[in-house]
């Protein structure tokens, strides 16, 4: 039996969902561009989603914006908001543990002469306030900081994060990218003064290929490519009808059932933790156990390459990461665990688990067996 | 029952392209980047999608690239052409009737320093060759033009343009806008010299969200946006992974069936011609109805606003267009019919009627009947 504990790289679909994606594919398949009754209903139910997201983060309807997946998301956010405000400065902050589709585009923006600063963490991956405090200008445009982060769970404290950056400078934009924390945690951009947040689906039970941006009313803006003007003319293109219908509907999931889903997967990482330090010698943990995301554990296995222990576990069906499965195979290494100052062999050791609310605690027990018949094995064939 | 003559607009997906989605969704829901066996096989399914695609379009299967539909399609073919080869010249041509994410493309590519100029079409929609020639320069980066008319059909003759383009300057790129062409018709962009084309999913009974270019092996192409690497760098973003194997299943699909849905359609076309001209009088055509493409007829309804007619005849469950239904509505104006030197009696005057393989002559029957009913009574309220 399949046991797939790699929850933060991508998340199954539950029937409810793809039910839901399956009316608008084969009867409710109007363009919403269509001025007929069919492109109409098509219209109405992307509205429905756009409330459904709307009121998870307790922001206006207008304020939440389709995209294609949390890389555009975060383009838009990022790429889009410096080229609409250069004239309000040209100096961007991010922290050190970003995911590449902010790294690569702050990166892109270097090229185009604007000044990127990196915001330090500390050994655990939190923002060093104290630093962000100083590195923050008058020529600041932008500050972007990752809510939960992929690859070790760390949660920053955005209230404060948010104060502070609006008291030195209330010109300065503050983005973030809340596509681990969205439909884990209660997200409140306007009480945190976050300008722009980014999500995507299939990290919530929803489909692939879809994501979505808050922008608070008011965020001057320039897209990135151009057409028919959909989405209020900031994501032209045909609207992807059935993947904003299954985002809506799994946020809606996710929401209703918050607290249940919360109980039971942090349960479940509480289990795993429990007994990896009572039955499994010789691992470490990274990152703040106690208070990161309850989705997410990074584990370090002493003297085992990682990438030889995930391909030793998919033999059994048991699914785990190396690290973020956000880049292409090629170009996979681990940013996070890079800026936490990890030796180069606990990076190589380090196994990321991340949970949902369809795993057990049975599956749990699976793997510690399985480990524990494993271990001995890869640990005696380890290079020296 | 319902009647839905708007095929050009967007498609229903049928059970067979639904339910391979439905298990990428669900079962083989994998991330494409994940190191093992569940990331391997949505993976290797996206390269059957690709296969797919280059197997239709007689193209290597590393020139395929998947993007989030046309727009963005259009989007990287123009804008990361024109970025990525701007020092062989900043001279770009397109056609006078092309999809907004053509037009506003380029002109967004204008505020950049581009020059960007309009080649003309005659009044049945044809690019005019000669003048053609006369356009191309030395530093003519680019012409795109579009190889079937979303709004009246008209096909353009790629191989002679192609020719006449390469013996010109061989450095300038072409690019074709193929979104209503491919699927209907043999496409041979190698043959064609065309180095880069465009299509989408929802055009061919695939689903909204998903779209692909072929790119010329060894063309210059910056991305519009970054992260991850995926797609070779071109198109950062997890891929969306059931839209990609809705398209290749469609794709699939379309081609085996070609000659078979071709036949079927463009009976139903010749039938709603014969009829209309038999059994409803004041009606005109507009462009080349024998030489334009089989699934799209565009008829002048003399003395009723086209709106008009759209909403008596949705009322009924009869769904037609009043022209382009790829702009969002409040700026739903027909850049071809413009261009294309109509009145403006006969621009307001003009539906689209586009049919796939699911239409019948039972439904062409059932909209003259509908259409001799309802035009005595309207043209009876025309304002004079």
């Amino acid at each position: 039996m399949e046991i797939y504990f790699d929850n933060a790289a991508t998340t199954k679909v539950p029937d409810k969902v793809a039910q839901a994606m399956l009316h608008m594919l084969t009867t409710n398949f109007g363009n919403p561009s269509s001025l007929h009754q069919k492109g109409f209903e098509a219209e109405k139910a992307i509205e429905t989603s756009r409330q459904n997201l709307a009121q998870a983060l307790k922001v206006n309807k207008k304020e939440i914006y389709f995209t294609s997946g949390g890389t555009e998301a975060n383009n838009i956010a990022i790429s889009g908001v410096a080229v609409a405000n250069k004239r309000s400065g040209r100096h961007i902050l991010v922290s050190s543990i970003e995911h590449p589709s902010v790294k690569e585009t702050v990166r892109y923006l270097e090229t185009l002469g604007y000044e990127v600063e990196t915001i330090p963490t500390d050994s655990m991956g939190y923002i060093q306030i104290e630093t962000l405090e100083q590195l923050i200008r008058q020529d600041t445009l932008m500050v972007s900081i990752m809510y939960v982060n992929n690859e070790i769970g760390t949660i920053q404290d955005m209230s404060t994060i948010g104060k502070l950056i609006k008291a030195i400078n209330p010109k300065t934009l503050f983005h973030v990218d809340a596509i681990q924390a969205f439909g884990k945690y209660i997200l409140t951009p306007t009480k945190d003064q976050i300008d722009l947040l980014t999500l995507s689906g299939h990290k919530i039970h929803g489909p692939k290929g879809i994501g979505a941006i808050y922008i608070k009313e008011g965020t001057k803006i320039t897209p990135l490519f151009y057409g028919g003007r959909q989405e209020n003319g900031i994501r032209s293109g045909t609207e992807n009808v059935p993947g904003i219908i299954g985002l809506g509907v799994a946020t809606e999931e996710a929401y209703d059932q918050l607290q249940d889903n919360r109980n039971h997967i942090e349960g479940i990482k509480k289990y795993m933790i429990a007994r990896l330090r009572q039955d499994v010698p010789d691992i470490t943990f990274n990152g703040d156990i106690e208070k990161g995301a309850y989705h997410l554990l990074n584990i370090g296995v002493l003297g085992v390459k990682s990438e030889v222990l995930l391909h030793a576990l998919e033999e059994l069906e048991i699914y785990v990461s190396t690290g973020s499965a956000c880049s292409s195979k090629k170009k996979n290494h681990s940013i996070t665990l890079s800026a936490l100052n990890l030796t180069h062999e606990e990076k190589d050791n380090a196994i990321r688990l991340s949970f949902s609310k369809y795993n057990t605690q049975e599956e749990v027990d699976q793997f510690i067996e399985q480990l524990n018949r494993l271990l001995p094995i890869l640990r005696r064939f380890k290079r020296k």
